[in-house]
């Protein structure tokens, strides 16, 4: 009978993450202040992030060593299998074959916890007592708030009001794990009691609740802010996943065809992309690695490519990347962690020349290859890996059509248990796509700052 | 660093599982026919299980191969790890060792799956094209849809309807694997229509949903019903868990001075305890054997032990087992899946003769115990696991007091991202405990029947 799980030894988990940027061709410009239009320093970070993080943002080393306090909790349930989607293969009749790295097995039920946990770490031993975050849809939040447990620290989180009370089962789970929840707008900020005053009934954005977040550790000298995606140090953490699957491949004598990530922010595609985009760079391997995003938010499909704010109120340094322009407002999509105008400088940077690639899907075809894998595989996926999921299934028609017995390797970055009453929207034939027309792009490009 | 998870590769999986029918000192008295009062025989189970079942049930062979079938789609999840709770461990300043089974991992989130697979499987090749069954809290009406989701059966679920209301998110998750679900008492079947015509706003019981199921599948040649505790066969399947464990175990060279699970119908204990209550039985270890329960259903601990149905509506043959009368009804606990007035057979057997033994605790120490685990361990435990955990801490305080480094092992059934309501109840401090009171246990036992 044929291995189906292939787990790697805790005694062979990667020792350091891959820093891209010793790598890649061309570097993202840098970051930029937005007033005196110069790149911005380590003393304009420092209110909010410890200098470990600064300098992991900066440096051009190419590994950086994992320390052991963050290998103990990485080992709660590091390495993540990687599984043969044999019954998937099944399913789809393709001569491919489908391998998949299952980030859903971490205490947070997502990729986020592999940021979570370091951050934390570096932030305790800078003395922080508390970090304060935003969080939309949950993953991110319970991924926080499970770290700043692990090592003592007060977690305060910011939750976009209308998800606090639409998804009680996130809520709870970090109230669970010990974190300070507040619906924003909320009246623990400046930010905050100016909106209810304007509008009492504000239902909130993740854009107010970034302000919120970032004011509340601005105005104390034990508090910093922490961020789930995005940033070059978050992107650096994600690279386990992919160091991890590169092993688990050799194990079973494999290289991928194609590599497959869902992007919003970036932190799970680049996490499993990053190892491989080395060998590709360094003309060792022609794989292709493909970021999938939803064609609602189609950032790198559809963005422009240059600076724009990372945040909807514009506290944040200007970031080159691609963009849809920070006002542009996502539909209310399932996939709620894909739902950002902007990606990763690093993940656009390797789009732009040409070394990832980057397709976009409507929700309901990702639901359809998201249920189809749940019924093969018995994991209910999370809607945002779901787009990853739905890269695979055309790449295994695609290697079916061509009669080519390909490898694929995708990043299940999360289950989707806290997200049924999606499953049941689509059960009920109640999700519609909603791609981004040619007229709101204009409008949303518009957007875009002057620089 | 310190090894924290312990895998067993698939090859090393059991090849089959173990019976304790064939060892035991003193086998239960045997399943009786209410109206004859004679021994049950294969002829009248037939119309509702299949054959190799009736016959797991009863045969006293030792081992029972697991078909090829099974051991595939076993591979989806197993062998499951085993884990050292050094954090716990920690966080209790205890000598003792803490090793826990990670039963939660399978795709349906607790170890029901692991008969579950089974049953359908001998129910395919017996030619039946759907199953019933009826759940509660739903959990079993999780795996066994996605069971026979694998095998391409149809699958009928009578959920009662309080929880058919209150449980949504479990309901979804059937739905996503294709089952086709009822509220009951449903219309579906005469026993549901009598019910409703006499009171249209009946909220359903366990006892209503068995009869339903039960009427179903009796009603048809192509259907059978499957249950998913109690009964001999289904404590048989989950023994997988028990034997995985103790090799596990064997690779650090450890043995256990005591193994706990919590008990309801007994098949998680049973699956965990069988192996070890084996080598007790053959006097090579003098492994405790602990069952825990809620102090809000006591089964084991204050039930009686003799002839009682194992359904609330006197459809079962009569069973001998320790239990509070089947018209019990068992306060609201969040452990909704312990609520069950019987206990297996075989585990009452065990208790009776002394191989086994039960304790019981209230639910808000037990969540108390829970919550700890997931703050140290990160896993959102089951409220039913949860009563193992607190037995568990209460075995590993007790180590600590007599200054002896014991080696604990618990089975952790299954995880709790679906029970989050009930610990949104546990933290605003709403959990009461409802202990069975000495009057009410006098009545409960007074409606055991008289033979």
């Amino acid at each position: 009978m044929s291995k189906v799980k292939i787990f790697l030894e805790e005694k062979d988990m990667p020792r350091a993450w891959y820093n891209i940027q010793a790598d890649m061709p061309n570097l993202p410009r840098p970051a930029m202040n937005p007033d005196t239009k110069e790149p911005v320093g380590p003393g304009d970070l420092a209110p909010i992030f410890p200098m470990a993080l600064i300098m992991q943002e900066v440096t051009t080393e190419r590994w950086i060593e994992i320390p052991d306090e963050v290998m103990e909790i990485y080992k709660l349930w590091r390495p993540s299998p990687l599984i043969r989607a044999r019954r998937l293969e099944k399913a789809l009749d393709t001569p491919a074959k489908i391998y998949y790295k299952h980030e859903g097995v971490s205490p947070a039920g997502s990729h986020k916890l592999n940021t979570a946990v370091p951050q934390v770490y570096y932030n305790k031993i800078e003395g922080m007592k508390r970090l304060t975050t935003e969080t939309g849809a949950g993953q991110w939040g319970i991924a926080l708030s499970q770290a700043c447990n692990f090592f003592g620290l007060e977690c305060i989180v910011y939750m976009v009001k209308i998800s606090f009370q639409q998804k009680p089962y996130r809520r709870t789970m970090m109230e669970a794990f010990g974190a300070r929840m507040y619906a924003s707008p909320s009246d623990n900020t400046d930010t905050g009691r100016q909106i209810l005053r304007e509008d009492p009934d504000n239902m909130g954005s993740l854009g107010m609740a970034i302000s919120e977040a970032v004011e509340d550790a601005i105005g104390r000298d034990d508090t910093h802010y922490a961020l789930g995606s995005v940033l070059n140090h978050v992107l650096l953490h994600q690279t386990v996943i992919g160091l991890e699957a590169k092993k688990q491949l050799e194990m079973v004598e494999e290289y991928p065809d194609v590599v497959i990530a869902c992007c919003g922010g970036g932190s799970n595609f680049g996490g499993i992309a990053f190892p491989f985009a080395y060998d590709k760079i360094k003309k060792e391997s022609k794989v292709r690695l493909v970021a999938v995003e939803p064609s609602a938010c189609p950032t790198l499909t559809r963005g422009h490519h240059g600076y724009d704010f990372g945040d909807v109120a514009g506290f944040t340094p200007l970031l080159c990347m691609y963009s849809l322009g920070k006002d542009f407002m996502p539909p209310g999509i399932h996939a709620g962690g894909l739902r950002y105008h902007g990606a990763s400088p690093l993940v656009s940077q390797l789009v732009k020349d040409g070394i990832a690639e980057a397709q976009s899907y409507g929700q309901t075809a990702v639901f359809d290859s998201g249920v189809l894998f749940a019924r093969c595989e018995g994991i209910i996926p999370a809607p945002e890996s779901s787009h990853a999921i739905h890269g695979a299934v055309k790449e295994a028609l695609a290697a079916k059509e061509a009669g080519e017995a390909r490898t694929i390797l995708f990043n299940l970055s999360g289950h989707g248990l806290l997200d049924l009453p999606s499953y049941e929207f689509y059960l009920n034939q109640k999700l519609v796509d909603q791609p981004l027309s040619e007229e709101s792009l204009k409008q949303a490009l518009a957007g875009l700052p002057q620089i």
